[in-house]
């Protein structure tokens, strides 16, 4: 988003530090403290507000609930050589995450692939902060997580599938490609967002109160029903991934997490590939570069129309935040600083 | 689909001995032409027809056109322990990937994950295949591949994405969960079959010639702009997968694909876990069972619909084909039995 007229502009310093000193008021230590700040600010920073700046009061409200522990840190339960399983022990997500792409990465150092399943974890917040991690450390990396309740089944009105976004990241000039894909053709934080600007969204979203297709965010919320990306596509890709996430990690299953006051205990997978095994990093620019150069040459359906591929967009909103700083509501920004 | 008044009804070991006899007349041996047959013919029972007895005289007219060689086998072209890159020396595509499946396997059994990668294949036909065949024997199974450019990029009118479709498949109770998933909202195959019988989309599947969304799968495959899953979305994925088939097998992009005179020499990516290594058969399906019953539960939006996880239908398809016959177009069948 272009920062609107209910915006303040946070520099990234600013904002990273007081989410530094929030975090350490609530017991964590300096080291963590200033890496979930990053985390938060950068996810901002490139414009994905929602689980930026938007979320850190929730984070914060779900520390002082005692659902996210400050302290605890990710334990190994199994290794069967390339695929691990750890325990989240309801550590911080960004954190456990973070953790657990970083043994996924040692894994494939060894032997071409790593997985790391992690159980008892915690909201990752952004997805794509650990795609662009892997990826800029030159690995190709799919993850996913499954999620609270949120969206229907195909042919369902109640809420039994999570969203459970699933993130494809690869190198590509010392930046990344990075697609962060919900299984909601919108994930919440844009349904809260576009509402919360009144704004309405560009295709259906979900359905109203009577069952009928809407782009209206605000009866999609009110109806708790979403539609999955591809209709019964994205609603049985979002099962699948839950199913996996759990056999994978032995952790809870959606329908587990939906039955607790609030979403913690998630399962999430982490796999990275290390590519330089199978490239030099000049060859797979170049390779990139020729199916990126095919791609933008697609005659455009809109004279105005920009063609852009999955994260292409994030870099120049990164270069305008940092250079101009990160716009925030000002109602979420005085909540912040009341924290 | 239910047999309708142009079908006629060709028993399962019927239709295996008479595509078995054409692919041994066009140099396959004994061996694998009744494996190929196999294939051809179980997709079919599983009402998978699009990619089963429907699309056999294109996978013969590709032999004969050079473009499928009977004999080719893949052999190894890089290891880096649990991940390899195989060139698939343009094999048949069925034959291929099931050897890819196994290797895959044989590395899981090794260290828990096994990711191969395949260059220079041809047409898997249906991707789920090789799902169900690594669920059948307790691998949870994550598979794509590239195509021929068949789906315009998001914000564009020409084709420059393949319909790349991922395979996610789980054991479960002997049999399998089974998501095979086109990034299209519907695949060419479906497209052409509703076609063929008359009949409208369920949803809007593309573009008519005017840019207008439509459900008439014939202005769809005139205008070849069928719609990407979740819009923008499934176009993201597409080209993500397509760029990690390449970068991982070391094989041809869509772009280049699309560049020659048919669609051959594809880019695949085949991945197996060993879910033995991690829980006994019995809890397995204890978990899942928990999931499927919460996911049945859903209240129906409609109350004649089904509510039905990937793969659940193809059951009871499978039985009744099994047992009256499968299902095939006069017209086909008067086509395959001249070959």
């Amino acid at each position: 988003m272009m920062p609107g007229k209910e915006d303040i502009l946070v520099p990234y310093a600013d904002m990273k530090k007081i989410f530094s000193e929030i975090l350490l008021k609530q017991g964590f230590t300096e080291d963590k403290a200033g890496q979930c700040a990053e985390i938060f600010t950068a996810s901002s920073a490139d414009g994905v507000y929602t689980h930026g700046v938007n979320r850190f009061p929730t984070f914060v409200s779900y520390i002082k609930k005692g659902y996210v522990k400050p302290a605890a840190e990710p334990s190994l339960k199994n290794s069967s050589g390339s695929m691990e399983q750890w325990d989240g022990n309801l550590g911080p997500g960004p954190l456990n995450a973070i953790a657990a792409t970083d043994r996924a990465m040692q894994l494939a150092d060894q032997s071409g692939i790593g997985c790391v399943a992690l159980s008892n974890t915690n909201h990752w917040m952004r997805g794509g902060t650990y795609g662009w991690y892997a990826a800029k450390k030159g690995y190709a990396f799919i993850g996913f997580t499954n999620t609270i309740a949120n969206m229907p089944v195909w042919g369902g009105k109640d809420k039994k599938l999570g969203n459970n976004p699933l993130i494809i990241a690869i190198p590509y000039k010392k930046e990344a490609i990075v697609l962060d894909m919900a299984m909601s053709q919108y994930s919440i934080g844009s349904l809260q967002q576009a509402k919360m600007k009144g704004e309405r969204l560009a295709v259906n979203g979900g359905f109203d109160a009577d069952g009928n297709l809407t782009n209206d965010p605000a009866a999609i919320i009110g109806s708790k029903r979403p539609l999955p990306v591809g209709y019964w596509k994205g609603a049985g890709m979002a099962l699948l991934l839950d199913m996996l996430a759990v056999l994978l990690s032995g952790g809870l299953a959606t329908h587990e997490i939906s039955s607790k006051q609030a979403e913690y205990g998630l399962s999430q997978v982490f796999i990275a590939i290390d590519l330089s095994k199978l490239h030099p990093a000049s060859s797979m620019n170049n390779i990139l570069e020729a199916i990126i150069l095919d791609y933008h040459s697609a005659e455009k359906a809109d004279a105005d129309g920009r063609i852009l591929y999955p994260g292409e967009r994030i870099l120049a909103t990164r270069k305008r935040n940092l250079e101009k700083g990160i716009p925030v509501l000002r109602a979420v920004w005085e909540e912040i600083g009341a924290l």
